[in-house]
């Protein structure tokens, strides 16, 4: 058994931002040569997600609205967790609803993917440096 | 390390749907032949879901009026994606609360689970052929 | 390709609780000797989850509000679940919320984790003796 690991590092302009990490993945996967396995990629900060969906800027959009609404930033005093001093509770809460990590199958050397699959970093408090982890496991 | 790949493929009557596929999984990995390992089961489109829970038709009634209550399908014109010609921006949104996927122990040749765990595929936009893919790794 | 499978049992005295799994989940690696690989931490029972998030009271108050505002447990007629005789169809529901499982990367002999990450056993219907399993392979 094989296994390679590599850190994607992020630091979005943004509060809030979706970001199509797919081609650094795929680096990743070329880099480490293994051929059949699993990929697991996860946040490994805990205001922000890695999850599978569409790369459509109205859908990101519509997440957003979703996210706002469920969890709103504002006012940061309707949540017990910004009484530390934080202002990102929210950001805990919609990582938990967006999902912190991706499993993802390799076969024959790629990402086994459906037609419309691609990756993404979803950061709900940006602003500073975090990372990524891709951990490959295989052969 | 052995490896072992196989696609299901579903295609629902109805536009939303909850199949239970663990008699499927099952027989995927009698044909593995793996012993100890791991289970990657996902959903290949990205308006479907993999999910573990209860088989009992009164909760996944529940999770209906849940999922339609947080996203609901109509009216279409609420969301932006649909700005794109599609109906389904909702369908994004539900599989992303019920999870794009499962990763199951393989212990002893078996599923490892609980007395009341079943996977099932959540569909969301169907009535047309889509994918699950189940890849086990192990030994 | 090494295994290990480990239970970790848990009886919450309240209908609802989180607690940090992190230190039973380092001794189960520990007790692996498995260096270099994937660790699957899932709840056995589809009324509790396993996610990984941030070890702060506050917090946890907040996400105990998110999730009873979402899915209420009171009334109990509201869910056709419960005609069946039980009275935890919401339990279910906040399990899907905050997930079954997480998987983390095993490197150099370590849970592979950033700064803040810890796992936690969330408990939505609790009271009575239920388990977590711990699956780990690698080498």
């Amino acid at each position: 058994m094989k296994s390679f690991r590599k850190e994607l590092w992020f630091q979005t302009p943004t509060r809030r931002a979706f970001v199509n990490i797919t081609p650094q993945v795929d680096e990743a996967l070329r880099e480490s040569g293994i051929r059949e396995g699993l990929i697991l990629v996860n946040a490994m900060h805990i205001s922000a997600s890695v999850f599978i969906n569409d790369d459509e800027a109205g859908l990101h959009h519509d997440f957003e609205v979703f996210l706002e609404k469920l969890a709103p930033h504002a006012p940061i005093s309707q949540y017990q967790h910004n009484e530390t001093g934080e202002d990102n509770a929210d950001a805990h809460i919609k990582r938990q609803i967006m999902g912190r990590e991706v499993v993802v199958a390799v076969t024959e050397g790629k990402m086994d993917f459906g037609p419309w699959e691609q990756i993404f970093y979803g950061e709900f408090d940006g602003r500073r440096r975090k990372r990524v982890l891709v951990k490959i496991i295989g052969e």
